[in-house]
């Protein structure tokens, strides 16, 4: 197939870019030394490229994740990296199971849900989930009580992924991992996981890295200069043109708007709405190859990939002007 | 079913808003004066409701709407109010199918797609697609050389939903409205379809009105003093609390977030994640009856409807703490 006969908006994937970026990381963080996250993605085809480069291991962000892992024969050692009240659907899944916990609460859920494992979650700074890491003591120790097996801790430092300066960031997550590794030697377990994209450098205290952001990035991240490459973007038909700016049909709901506005190339954004995008090209003498008229393709580089990707059904793999390939998002919903 | 059986997070729809909100808007613009926009829920099970109380037409903004909506059994008179430029998919369906054209590419991409009926599309002040005034009389017998039925003019002008004084947005909108009508006298054609919530009851120029957010209301369009009350939220489970705030499983992949982070009632929001929404509860002694406890249930608010609903694959009925229907957001996809 050829990129020009796919529907848009679509989401594209450059094959070079993402094998690049896989095979960057996997060279970096080999084998169990990364869990990649596939709340990023949302892609059990993505995952099972992940898989062939020696992960293993996964952590996901939803319950609905974790069972499309499993039924993809991809659940050697999946962890829902984030708190759940009910966990009977995890109970029931033919894979192997961990969760986090940070509560009384959650770990009652775990236990009566039929899971078997679980990491303490302890809060390094950002304010999300997580316990403080002088109670992770003591709920690991309910946690065994209830008949959990408490394979370590989980901690993440999202609020230093953005931290621009290398040396800085090295710094500020040594401090954060800190916390982290005086609650392990506290709870125990063979794992400390942590980490993200912005850190897989630079995390030394996690015996794995939880990133996920990496194969497709994001212009945010983008900023940081590290070794992967934006891979994902939207493409775009132009349906109307007028004197001063044009129309493509890419809008409100085919972006994850969060982080802004997309950029398109060659271009200013000026505003999304539900199912457009208005832009105003360069000027043509700054362009000659590439005018912009009814019917042109562009492409529109999302602000956030992860909540982009969340919109749409597929993403396709092209390689030049081919479709190579034609991945399900079949990890949507909850 | 019971609100507290459903998986979180999750679509909740109060029919009792729903329905006063739908017959307020069938009394004021009844039958053909109202052409409801589907965009706004995408949904076949509400837009047969809208059928029900008097709208045989329908406005879309995708090939995949119409096409659901023809699925559906209601295809008396679909509009696409957006230009395509491939029409072949509006030329196959089982349907009354008329598309805005403002631009001779995409007048040829309807005759040569098969669709027989077309409105000209005009620009009235929003920078998005649509003709200039005075080209709308040389598109129109084009379209009709062409061998297309042009049925009248459309123009959005959404640039004005927002104007809070009602005096001044109705005077900007007979401004805007007299381009659309000059215009429609140079086209003819039955049809002038203009409007929105925002202007539905000010909006005197034209024959029908494209409404589509009033039936499940904006957060935005709410400040307007408009008879229509939010009807839609979202359920959320808490999943984690410390000492300053709390965490709920509402995150960036089951929001709308252009116009910025959804409300909690009795809370500040603080940030959105993925799938998680930081808050503070207000002060315990404040709020005695509803302290926030891991998995407690609350309704986040989000921010703009239309790109939410695009995330969820259900919207779930409720009256009460009763589930009194479920229906698919099956227009949804391009």
């Amino acid at each position: 197939m050829h990129v020009s006969d796919l529907v848009t908006p679509a989401l594209i994937v450059e094959a070079r870019t993402l094998d690049a970026n896989l095979a960057t990381m996997a060279k970096a963080l080999p084998g169990s030394r990364l869990r990649p996250h596939v709340k990023a993605h949302k892609c059990t085809a993505l995952a099972r490229r992940q898989a062939e480069l020696g992960s293993r291991g996964f952590t996901c962000a939803t319950i609905r994740e974790m069972e499309g892992m499993a039924a993809a024969g991809l659940g050697d050692d999946l962890l829902l990296a984030n708190e759940v009240v009910d966990a009977r659907r995890l109970g029931a899944l033919d894979a192997r199971v961990t969760v986090a916990v940070d509560s009384s609460e959650t770990i009652a859920a775990a236990a009566s849900g039929g899971v078997r494992e679980v990491l303490i979650d302890v809060n390094v700074g950002l304010p999300r989930c997580g316990c403080k890491p002088d109670d992770a003591q003591r709920l690991a120790e309910l946690a065994r009580d209830s008949g959990l097996e408490v394979r370590g801790v989980m901690g993440y430092e999202g609020h230093l992924m953005m931290v621009e300066d290398p040396a800085e960031r090295a710094q500020r997550v040594a401090e954060s991992m800190a916390e982290l590794s005086s609650a392990h030697e506290k709870v125990g377990g063979d794992i400390v996981s942590a980490g993200g994209t912005g850190t897989f450098d630079c995390n030394f205290a996690a015996t794995e890295i939880q990133a996920g952001s990496y194969a497709l990035m994001d212009t945010s991240y983008d900023q940081l200069g590290l070794p992967f490459e934006p891979a994902l973007f939207i493409l775009a038909t132009v349906v109307s043109v007028s004197d001063k700016f044009a129309v493509a049909d890419c809008g409100l709901k085919s972006l994850g708007m969060d982080h802004g506005n997309p950029r398109i190339e060659d271009a200013k954004v000026w505003f999304c709405s539900d199912e457009h995008v208005t832009f105003a090209p360069d000027s043509p003498a700054e362009t000659p190859a590439t005018p912009v008229r009814v019917g042109s393709r562009i492409r529109v580089v999302p602000a956030h990939v992860d909540p982009t990707i969340a919109y749409h059904e597929r993403m396709h793999i092209v390689s030049g002007e081919e479709v190579i390939d034609s991945w399900p998002v079949d990890l949507r919903g909850w």
